[in-house]
């Protein structure tokens, strides 16, 4: 079917309307009208090839929900009418002891991702949510909760599982001293999770002027990675650090606020990281770890969690004639909120 | 009192017979007779300024086994007669949250260390167990159990805990698969300590003529670090790497070894660490990780279960007189053994 969207002709050209064949769903599919996609940094990074050669032109959009129009006749989950997003990958190998434990994302054969991948079903480059229509493999539809705001949920499916996910790994709960650092997109979802499970939550940012925007969220202080004292004041605090820094940076500072046995997780940065001293790690058997999304399940107990707890991102929404100047403003600063695209209001005449 | 030893005169100059006045026990400290002393790699790099600038004369030595000679008035839990033991560190600020929680070897304010640390009775640089006489706080004193021969008993107060402790701390057990990278004075006790631990072991070595050895220990394989085919089969297969390389090395081609969700812990090397890709942390959630020596329950833990489970190190037995040739054959190789000075041999008029 003939579908339209919102392009990158080439890394260093902006986005512009597209119209493109997207396959038929076979009968393992979802088929689905995109009402919002949200719009994240690593839309940014893929599309202007940050993260290796892609082909072109690029679709991004891996934070879409919608209202099913179609599904395969060996779907059993769905129908339909029904309310239902799709995050950021489509496919995985499903064999792979990763797969089997529901860690799809973690596939040791390869993730397909929802844009910018090969689809398995017929080879083609796979593309997103910056689009009026999805189609999917069921097992990578998620079901949204009927209290959850079409338009709030959206960024659930990346910024939320990739804060929830860490944070149920490493057991957040009641007890624990949390820094977030970073208010971002990530981050504020990080904070609100972080909070909700229990745990006495921190800000560290560079930017003293998030400080009421922390608090609002339920954070119990700031402290600013600029300030000497403050960092030294947090020497040993912190049980769990959430990075959400989207760009390498040294962690020599924010290991020295760790607790013994605490960890460092890297959900920003895919890229190259600075040198760091052994001895930091060891002194306090210490770690840095990383965290990519979640798996199918989890995406849907986070799904689920959010809309019993009521957290929501905050957001800006959007049509997509204004994504590059949404890019745009992306760079160099986090925003602690995150832009949705409504796909009704730009392509009204669907 | 007087007491004798081999000390380092200097970074750069052979270790020598050296005479030094040893503070007289205070009422909560125990003096014993030393009969045994590892050799550690760590005694090199302190002794030879890798680690930054200490005093001189310096006697290392932090394996260290003997016979209680004398108690203070306050000490409850040992007596002339005891069979004893200290490791890497004879203070701490016993305060901090980490002391508190027993974990005395990951102080907040400083641990003082067994040699080349500043006294905290008497403000005078600490003097090691390549000595005749040892004086130790009580709480940083071990029992060595009856049925643990003295001489393999001196190694496991710093390799023995070293790898035992973290291998408790990431519950290595049955249905888990363990990689001991390096398989010298650290990475033997490792194999040994994992295997009874119930866990399926393999070395990877740069050594394949190490294959023998490490299977006579219990591990079910080796992988050959250097051989790409090796390492891509290994490609996901462990739950823990145990990292006994002793030198800054790239970690690239471990991580991938790594299942998800899997940790590698740094053991040996205490210096600035190479670049690495966030991106081998995010997919697969995977950690890298550190730990140093143990807390003093977990040693006296350790030293039992030593005991109970017929672990020992494989050691050589030297004399004092023999000691910068032991040394000098530690630089650069990695020997599955520990040499252990024999006091009573080096000193027989003693």
């Amino acid at each position: 079917m003939k579908v339209k969207s919102f392009a990158a002709p080439a890394a260093d050209k902006p986005l512009e309307y597209y119209e493109f064949e997207r396959r038929e769903p076979n009968e393992t599919d979802v088929e689905f009208a995109v009402l919002y996609c949200g719009v994240c940094h690593s839309d940014l990074h893929t599309a202007r090839g940050d993260w290796g050669e892609i082909e072109y032109p690029c679709v991004p959009g891996h934070e879409i929900v919608g209202v099913v129009t179609r599904v395969g006749s060996a779907v059993t989950g769905f129908k339909p009418g029904d309310r239902v997003g799709v995050g950021c990958m489509v496919g995985s190998c499903g064999e792979c002891s990763a797969c089997k434990k529901g860690l799809e994302n973690y596939c040791e054969k390869e993730t397909i991702w929802t844009y910018s991948s090969k689809d398995l079903v017929d080879g083609t480059d796979t593309k997103g949510g910056y689009s009026t229509v999805m189609v999917a493999p069921e097992h990578f539809v998620l079901h949204i909760p009927a209290s959850l705001d079409m338009a709030h949920a959206a960024p659930l499916l990346c910024a939320g599982i990739t804060t929830y996910s860490p944070l149920r790994h490493w057991k957040v709960g009641p007890g624990m001293k949390v820094g977030v650092i970073g208010l971002g997109g990530l981050g504020h979802m990080g904070v609100k999770y972080a909070v909700s499970m229990g745990a006495d939550v921190y800000v560290i940012t560079s930017s003293p002027e998030k400080a009421e925007t922390a608090l609002s969220y339920g954070a119990k202080g700031v402290i600013v990675s600029t300030s000497e004292t403050d960092m030294q004041n947090a020497a040993f605090m912190f049980d769990m650090l959430l990075d959400t820094i989207p760009r390498a940076h040294d962690l020599a500072p924010y290991l020295k606020l760790l607790n013994v046995q605490g960890s460092i997780v890297l959900v920003g940065p895919i890229e190259p990281m600075p040198s760091y001293h052994s001895g930091d790690l060891i002194h306090g058997q210490r770690s840095i770890a990383g965290s990519g999304i979640g798996g199918v399940q989890e995406t849907q107990e986070m799904l689920d969690y959010s809309a019993e707890h009521g957290i929501l991102p905050e957001i800006d929404i959007i049509a997509i004639q204004d994504i590059n100047e949404a890019w745009d403003s992306l760079v160099g600063k986090q925003m602690a909120k995150r832009y949705v695209i409504d796909m009704k209001r730009s392509f009204p005449d669907k």
